[in-house]
């Protein structure tokens, strides 16, 4: 079975989150050690999901976004006026696309249907979508499962709502942990390296141990590979 | 309060859904009088949904369609080959935009946040939009509320996944009957024309005794209006 439908991890893998968020902060006026409260505010994202995971009531990036940041900015000693916290949670719709993306995506939709699955949810993955003029055929969120990535529930939900089994979706992410489970259920893992997502410190490798695994550098290189065998 | 996101109405709004259809059933080689058969096709489809609501288990258009579909074969005393069916359940993705909707639909998206806002499910809209090259911000769908319209759920399901209160969203329709409720939710109600729907037979007149009712003969008309005051 060929993948019909590509489904597209967002932050990290289409979009550049952490130079977009730094130049956002650096825009407030205030001085700060942006990369590094980026980058904290970053790292924040999973375990703040896995709690609100565990206790059973989905809620949407912004208010996860908040919560986090307010944490992150505590550890910095950074006081901020509420305007400048709300201009950065806001920033997360104005994330620059990696420069293959919108080539990438427009070649990829003349072979597959082509949709986002983000653990950000819909309202917000359209505006960034509009953001960066990036054109998918669909817009599916871990929201439309009422849980998060990596819950095997999420990309089912994906699948379901494109009525294909999951042998005829591919996932595409710059992450070995949004791969494992999809390929698990049967779905073609596609890493693509995104060797400048943390600034150029380490980023993880590809998961080599899953069968099938593709590795590409960009989406126009994935584009270029044809029919995935 | 100006809405800042439309959601749009599909089947006989976007797509002609009639003409499509009959050259569809016409090209299947059997003879028939195809116009009066898609007719009854399509009445078919309103107390279809409303016996699956009353039933409570949510079913996509493909398996409705099927089942409409057989009824009306069998009052034309048609017996077509399965594969001719098929073929014809398809044919609803495969349906021909009016004409000025690509168009109409790329100016709106420079004012608005744009979303279908369908009966069809997502699979079935995702490939009827490819075929039509339309494009939206959103593909939302009454599958998202696992439900119909006119049931309000849809309609405020439509207005929670973009995170806008109901005052902000406009619900677009060539059917009284699917702006009655969004208008009673605080929606702005806009009716297009579309006289040609069921082939220059009469269509329903806009529902006139809306408050702020917006009727357009078109979906360029609509873009050039600007904002909707």
């Amino acid at each position: 079975m060929r993948p019909r439908a590509l489904l597209f991890d967002v932050f990290g893998t289409l979009v550049d989150w952490r130079s977009s968020l730094v130049a956002a902060g650096e825009r407030g006026g205030v001085e700060a050690d942006w990369p590094a409260v980026v980058d904290d505010w970053r790292r924040a994202y999973l375990p703040a999901l896995e709690r609100v995971r565990a206790g059973r009531t989905w809620r949407d990036f912004d208010s996860i976004h908040h919560e986090t940041l307010s944490d992150v900015l505590q550890r910095h000693h950074l006081d901020l006026p509420p305007e400048t916290s709300d201009r950065l949670v806001r920033g997360w719709r104005e994330l620059r696309p990696w420069p293959d993306v919108k080539p990438g995506l427009l070649a990829l939709r003349e072979r597959y249907v082509t949709a986002t699955l983000s653990n950000g949810h819909v309202a917000l993955l359209v505006d960034l979508l509009r953001y960066g003029d990036l054109r998918v055929d669909a817009v599916l969120s871990a929201e439309l499962a009422e849980s998060y990535k990596p819950d095997p529930r999420v990309y089912l939900r994906g699948a379901e709502l494109l009525r294909l089994p999951a042998a005829e979706v591919g996932m595409v992410a710059a992450h070995a942990w949004d791969l494992r489970e999809p390929a698990a259920l049967g779905m073609r893992p596609v890493f693509v390296r995104r060797p400048d997502e943390w600034g150029g410190a380490p980023v993880n490798d590809p998961p080599t141990e899953l069968a099938g695994l593709v590795v590409v550098d960009s989406l126009v290189e994935l584009a270029e590979l044809g029919e995935l065998g």
